[in-house]
């Protein structure tokens, strides 16, 4: 590996993609496939989704009315901080995000420095300080088509959103801020899995590469 | 893998891209690091250039007409049988191509069935037939104006090319076949590599899955 924290014992590797391209599934997929054989403190998950900021200065309707595919909504200073901890060995508390009340929760959840840490969202390699963390930059690659149809069967079926706010918001943030700012990220990759969640022969690569690494 | 082939002692890999794409290098580089560990039978390059059809039925000012960047110029169906037969554990003769004189050469060089055999060219994914005999498939993925440039260098330097031969050939062939035949290929890869030959971190993951097959 090129990184110069490569000799540290934790091993971060970043997942980023457009929103509905299957980051978050290829992530428990290969967790998963790690936790077959190894114990469960050797892999975690860190969702971007958690950083965003509290906002507790705005009222609910500000922030309901924020862009939140925006860097500007994600504390990504604080999620380069806990990297940066958990590379060092120390473990840190992580932030849970209310979506219904567009706000933080008052609990944090711990998070151990495993030796194998996923970070996954959809910029997580737009900022350069937290970008330069990374040991590995996955990109999963989605036409927008496919993504969409996925973000419209989870959030009308699993989140009861209506077909009209869920477009709505498509068009207006959504579509414009991965051209602006996710989709620009792509030339950090060091690798681009197309398919996201459906394919296997990606998944199994990135599994023997994990594999080895804790091995 | 997800291949019905898997089973086989010998894996095929292939590496697709753009003329001057790196595919050639990153091939080299993951062999030459399979060797400082294994024995030299466990791991070989097949090159798609091999392949160009003979045309001895034309002359040599014919064959200079040909357009070397379309399938056509390929003999695809000869490659996807050496594959098999290699699959099978058969030992095959490659033919070996003169690129001053557009013909094969007399004689041909024996492979053997190793355990892992690299499959490089410009459109080793765009035959179904020979596409679906892959277990693992790659697509070098490099913005065209710094494959040009290494076209150039090489072309000029190495081969003593005028720029305005180049050139024209370039935007004859080379650009328009990209297009048309290569690119549409890269939605058939597992994994696309950026930055073909200068991705220290792509070719690690890509080695550690090699050497875990060979393991």
């Amino acid at each position: 590996m090129t990184n110069t924290q490569s000799n540290s014992q934790t091993t971060l590797i970043a997942i980023a993609g457009a929103s509905g391209a299957g980051k978050s599934l290829l992530a428990r997929q290969l967790c998963s496939r790690i936790l077959g054989t190894r114990a469960t403190q050797d892999v975690a998950i860190i969702h971007e989704d958690n950083y965003y900021y509290a906002q507790s200065d705005l009222t609910f309707e500000q922030r309901s009315q924020i862009n939140y595919d925006h860097p500007d909504a994600l504390e990504h200073d604080l999620l380069a901080k806990h990297l940066q901890q958990l590379k060092l060995g120390h473990a840190v508390e992580i932030p849970q995000y209310n979506y219904s009340l567009h706000t933080r929760k008052s609990e944090t959840i711990p998070q151990e420095p495993g030796r194998v840490l996923i970070v996954e969202g959809i910029l997580v390699l737009h900022d350069p300080n937290l970008r330069d963390l990374f040991d590995l930059k996955i990109f999963v690659d989605v036409p927008l088509d496919i993504c969409l149809i996925r973000r419209l069967r989870r959030d009308m079926i699993e989140r009861g959103r209506s077909l009209d706010s869920i477009l709505d918001q498509y068009e207006t943030t959504v579509r414009p801020m991965y051209y602006r700012f996710i989709e620009p990220t792509k030339r950090h990759a060091d690798i681009i899995v197309p398919r996201g969640g459906d394919n296997e022969n990606a998944l199994d690569v990135l599994f023997r590469y994990l594999n080895h690494l804790l091995s």
